[in-house]
C-alpha cells in the first residue's frame, strides 16, 4: 500500500498521478474503516480526501501554513503528516484527537474546535510572516457552514485589508451540520450554478481575487488550480464544490445523519449504538412540540445544531415556530432579545461550549434589556463533550455573574419541565436553564414550585452540623454523601437543592449559622468563578466553614470523567473524609 | 420656533416642506448648542439630522419599529419624541442618556451601546411581528463603521433568510470612529462612486433589494426614497451617503476629533478641558512607540478605537506595526493568537466593556492555544465609563477563570511598565494587564520583579490580625484603611498587593493562618465571580474570616462613583468598622 509509505508530506510530493489516485482511494478506505468502527466526523472528512492530498502535493507544510476551520475535517491531513497509524491500526485509533493539535504535529498550527476562526488565525499568521519579512503561503480551509459565523466575515474583511498572500479555500458542499441558512448561501448557490460567474459575487465584492472549481473531488483539477493560486502576493479566494460524504453512499444520501456520530455499519449505514429513547433531550423536544402547538408566539431558536432539539421531520412539523440562524450563536442570542421585546416567547437551545461565544450578547443585549427569553444550556457537565475545545464546564462562571439573568439548575425531569414551563410564559426575566446531563431521573411527582419566587432554595433533608448544597447534576452526589455520613458516621446532614445558581438564598444561608458548622458545595463545573465561591464569600465573615467541590480551571482533554473527578477530590469518600476532618477539629455534634 | 411645538412624531407629520426644513435647522442648532456646552457624540448626530426628521415624517413610530445601531446618533430622535427639553434647556441636559433608553420613551426599543447589534435585534422584532401576524415596518439604522462587526453580517444573512419586511438603512459617512478598515469599505466606496450601480454589490450578493441615495443630507430626497421602501414585504437595504459632522465646519474637517468628546468652542472648534499630559494612556503610548522602534516583531492591534493608544500622527509613525481591524473585537483577539503563533509579539489595546465581546476568542483561541499575546484592558474600573451599556466592572469575573491566561493588576506606573515589558517579550503565556484608571502614580523606583515567577503577591506591610488585599486600583484604598486602623485603633494590618489576579498566592495565604484572624479583599469591580471570592473559597475551610469588598452585580447607570461605592460599603469608614466588629467578636490581638 502506498499510504503505508507516507511518513510526511515530502513522500506525497514524490508520487505520480496514478499513485496519488491510489493514495486517495487508500486514504478514503482507511477513513471509512476507522470511523465506522470508532466513530467521528464522517461527511466532512470524506468530502476533502482529494483536497487534502492535493494541498500536501502542491504546498510545502509546515513552511506553508495550513489553518483548517473547526479542524474536524483533518483526518486525511493527519494520515499524511506522520500519523497514519492512528487510522490504519485500530490499536492506535485514540492516539490522535479529532481536531488539529500542535502537540501531535508541527503541521497542526492550532487547537481548534469552534467554527469560523480560521480566517482570523490565518490573517494573524500572515501578518507575522510579513513583519518578519518572510515569504510562505498561508492557506485557510473553511467549509460553507462556517461562513455564516460573523468572525469569518471579520476575517475576510481583514485579509483583504492586509492585501498580502493569503489563500482562502471555501469548501462548499452546500451543507452545514444540517441545512444552511442565510443570504450568503443564496450567493454560494448562484455561484455554483453559474460556474462562479454570477454577478454580485460576495467574495469579489469584498475585494478577493476569486477562483471557482466545480468538481472539488477531482484530484487533477485541484492540483492544477492550487498551483495557479500558490505564491500569489495578494489575497485569493478559491471556491470549490465538493460532495459531503463522498465515497460512502449512505453519507452521500444523508448529510445530516453522517456529519458525525459513533460506530456504524458500512453495509447498512445504521449506527450501532441503540440510543436510549427517554433522555432529557427527548423530554425537551416532546414538551416544546406540545407547548408550541398551543401558543403560536413560542419560537425555538437554534444556531446550526438543530438536531439538538428537533430532527428534520420535527422541524417541518413546527414550521415557522423554529428558526435555525445558521452557525451564528451571537445572532441567536441578540435575535432572541428582539423576539421577546416584540412579544414572542423565544427558547434558544445551545451547547454550553458554544454559548460562550455570546457572553456580550447575553449581557449587553438580553440581560441589560431584561428580556424574557429562555436559554436551554446543553452539555454543561464534566460528562459532556470531553475534547479540550468543546468543554461544557465554564458556563456557571461566565453566566452567573451577569445581572438580571436567572440561571436555574434542575435535578430531575419534573423540576426541569416546571422550570421550563414557567420560564417560557413569564415576562420578567431572561432565564437560562442548565439542562441536566445523564440518565433521566423521574420523581413521578409534579413540581408545583412557583419559580417567580426567585432564589428560593429547597431543603430536602434537615440535619445539623454540616449542610450539603448539591448543584444540578451533582445534587445526587450530595445525597450519596449524606447517605454515607448517616450510615457510616451517624451524622445527619442538611441537604439543599439550590435550583437557582445566579443568586443565593441568603435567608437560608443565614439560618444555617444556628446549628451548622460547615457548608459544602458541589457543582458540575470549575470551582473558579462558580457557584460555591459565591457561598464561600457570603459566609466568609461567619463562623461557618465552607468547602467547595468541583473541577480545577484547566482545558482538560479527552479525559475519563470519573478519573478527572477523583483527581479533583470529587468523590463520596474524599468529601466525607474532609467533612469528618472538620467535625474532629471543631468537635461538631454532627 | 417649530421645534418647541414638537411633542411627538405626530407633530412632525403635520409640517409643510418649508417647516420641515426649518425644523432641521433648529434641531441642528439645538444640537450644536448642547454638545458644545455639555459634550457628547458630535459627528454621528450632526450627520443624521435630515434622516431622523425624514424617518419620523414617513414612518409611524412606535407602531413602526426603529432600531438604531449603537444608538449614539439618536439625539435628534429624542428631540422629536417628547424629549426636546433635554436639548433646548441646559437645566434638563442630563434628563436623557446618550443612547436609546426604553425607560425614557416608547420610541426607544432597546438600551444599546455596543456596535453591530441592530440588525439582529430588528430581525427578532420582525420575526415576532410575523408570528403575531401583524404588519408594521421594522427599520434598522446602522452606520458604515458598525458594518465591520461580524454580528452585523449575521444579522444581514438572517434578515434575508427571513424574507419579510425589514428596512436596513446603511448610514455611510465613510468613517468609523477613526478610519474604516476591511474589504466591505472598498465595496461601499465603489458603490458611492458609481451611484450604487457597481458590479459585485455586497448587499445584492446577500440577497437584498438595494437602493442608493447619494445625498443623504437632502431632506426631500430622503422623504421620497423612504416612501418608496416603506411597506415593502421583503427585506430592503437603503444605502445613503451622509456627511459626518454636517453643519459644523470643524467637525466636517476632522471627523475623528469630533466623533465624540467634552464641551468645545463653537468659534474655534477647540475642546475646553485641558487634558492632563501624563496619564497611563500617554505612558503606554510612549513606552510602546519606543519599544516597537527596537523590535519590528511587536505589533499593536486595536479594534476601531485607535485613539485609545495612538493618534493619527503616531499611527503613521509606527506604520506596519499598528493594525486597526475595524470594529471587530473578536477578530482582534483571534488574529493576536495567529500573530503570536507565528512569532510576532501582539499587544491588543481594548476597553473592558468591548473586550467582553471576545470571551470565546480569548478562551478558545488565545488561551487554549496558550499563545503569548498581551491584552491591555482599559477603563476597567468603577471610574471608567458610567453608562449602563459601557461598564468596565465585569472583566475580572469573565477573564480570571479562563485557564492559562495570566491577568495582572498593577498599582503604579513602574509596576505597570515592568509588567508590560515582561509580557511583550515572554513567550509562555497569554497575558492581560488591567491598565490602572485614575491619576498616574509614580514611585520613582524601577520595579525589578521577575513576573515569570507567576502568582507571587507582594507584602508591602507586615502586620497581624487582619490582612488587607488591595487589588490594582483599590490598592490605595487598602493603604488608607491600614493607615486608619493604625492611627485610630492601634491595629497594624498586613497589606498585600496581589499583582496577579488570575491565580492565588497560596503559600502567602497559608502563612496568614498563623497570626491573622481576618482577610479583607478590595477590588475595583463586581464581587460576584471576582478575585475576592476565590480568596474566600480558598480560605473557607480555615479559621480565617474573609470579607470581600467591591460592587454588587447590576447594570449601574450614570452613577457618581463615590456614591455607588458608598452604597456598596466600599469606604474607609465602613471597612474599618466591619474589621473592628470582627476584632471585638474574636477579641483579636490586632
Amino acid at each position: 500500500m502506498i499510504i503505508e509509505k507516507i511518513e510526511s508530506p515530502k513522500d506525497v510530493k514524490k508520487l505520480t498521478n496514478d499513485e496519488l489516485n491510489i493514495l486517495v482511494k487508500e486514504a478514503r478506505t482507511a477513513l471509512l474503516e476507522k470511523i465506522s468502527r470508532h466513530g467521528g466526523h464522517n461527511g466532512p472528512n470524506l468530502g476533502v480526501v482529494e483536497l487534502t492530498v492535493a494541498m500536501h502535493y502542491v504546498f510545502q507544510s509546515p513552511v506553508d501554513k495550513f489553518v483548517f476551520d473547526v479542524s474536524h475535517q483533518t483526518y486525511i491531513h493527519k494520515m499524511l503528516t506522520g500519523r497514519k497509524e492512528a487510522f490504519l491500526d485500530a490499536a492506535h485509533y485514540d492516539d490522535v484527537s479529532g481536531y488539529t493539535n500542535p502537540k501531535e504535529s508541527e503541521h497542526d498550527l492550532f487547537t481548534i474546535g469552534h467554527t469560523s476562526t480560521s480566517l482570523s488565525l490565518a490573517n494573524g499568521v500572515a501578518k507575522a510572516r510579513d513583519l518578519k519579512k518572510e515569504t510562505s503561503n498561508v492557506v485557510a480551509v473553511i467549509g460553507d457552514g462556517s461562513l455564516s459565523g460573523g468572525l469569518a466575515y471579520e476575517g475576510l474583511n481583514n485579509i483583504v485589508e492586509q492585501g498580502t498572500n493569503t489563500i482562502v479555500i471555501v469548501n462548499d458542499n452546500d451543507q452545514s451540520i444540517a441545512e444552511n441558512y442565510g443570504g450568503i448561501y443564496k450567493n454560494l448557490r448562484t455561484l455554483r450554478e453559474t460556474n462562479g460567474e454570477a454577478a454580485d459575487n460576495f467574495f469579489k465584492a469584498l475585494g478577493f481575487d476569486y477562483y471557482y472549481l466545480e468538481d472539488g473531488n477531482d484530484l487533477e483539477a485541484l492540483i492544477s488550480v492550487l498551483k495557479q493560486v500558490k505564491d500569489k502576493e495578494h489575497p485569493v479566494l478559491l471556491h470549490i464544490h465538493t460532495m459531503k460524504g463522498k465515497g460512502f453512499k449512505f453519507a452521500e444520501e444523508n448529510h445530516e445523519k453522517f456529519h458525525a456520530g459513533g460506530p456504524f455499519s458500512l453495509e447498512t449505514g445504521e449506527y450501532l449504538q441503540a440510543t436510549n429513547p427517554l433522555t432529557y433531550n427527548k423530554v425537551t423536544t416532546d414538551f416544546l412540540m406540545e407547548k408550541m402547538k398551543n401558543d403560536p408566539t413560542i419560537v425555538t431558536v437554534n444556531a446550526g445544531t438543530p438536531m439538538l432539539i428537533f430532527n428534520q421531520a420535527e422541524r417541518e412539523e413546527v414550521g415557522q415556530q423554529f428558526v435555525d440562524v445558521g452557525i451564528a450563536e451571537e445572532h441567536a442570542a441578540t435575535m432572541a432579545t428582539g423576539l421577546a421585546k416584540n412579544g414572542a416567547k423565544p427558547v434558544w437551545a445551545v451547547f454550553s461550549t458554544f454559548m460562550q461565544r455570546t457572553y456580550d450578547q447575553i449581557s449587553h443585549d438580553l440581560a441589560l434589556n431584561n428580556q424574557a427569553a429562555t436559554i436551554l444550556v446543553y452539555g454543561a457537565s464534566v460528562n459532556g463533550m470531553n475534547d479540550e475545545s468543546h468543554l461544557g464546564i465554564f458556563d456557571i462562571p461566565f453566566l452567573s455573574h451577569i445581572p438580571n439573568l436567572v440561571y436555574l439548575a434542575p435535578t430531575n425531569k419534573e423540576e426541569y419541565l416546571a422550570m421550563l414551563d414557567w420560564s417560557i410564559d413569564q415576562t420578567n426575566h431572561p432565564v437560562a436553564i442548565r439542562v441536566p446531563v445523564g440518565p433521566l431521573k423521574e420523581t413521578g411527582i409534579p413540581d408545583e414550585t412557583d419559580y417567580e419566587n426567585l432564589n428560593k432554595n429547597q431543603v430536602t433533608q434537615t440535619g445539623s452540623g454540616v449542610a450539603l448544597i448539591g448543584v444540578g447534576n451533582f445534587y445526587s452526589l450530595a445525597e450519596e454523601v449524606a447517605e454515607n455520613l448517616e450510615k457510616k458516621h451517624q451524622i445527619k446532614a442538611t441537604i439543599i437543592n439550590p435550583k437557582f445558581i445566579s443568586e443565593l438564598d441568603t435567608d437560608l444561608l443565614d439560618s444555617l449559622e444556628t446549628n451548622h458548622q460547615l457548608v459544602v458545595t458541589m457543582e458540575d463545573g470549575i470551582i473558579s468563578g462558580g457557584y460555591g465561591q459565591t457561598v464561600a464569600s457570603y459566609l466568609g465573615n461567619t463562623h461557618l466553614k465552607v468547602q467547595n467541590y468541583g473541577l480545577d480551571k484547566a482545558f482538560h482533554d479527552r479525559y475519563k470523567a470519573t478519573e478527572l473527578l477523583a483527581e479533583n477530590g470529587v468523590t463520596v469518600e474524599n468529601i466525607c473524609s474532609q467533612i469528618l476532618n472538620v467535625s474532629r477539629e471543631t468537635n461538631l455534634s454532627m
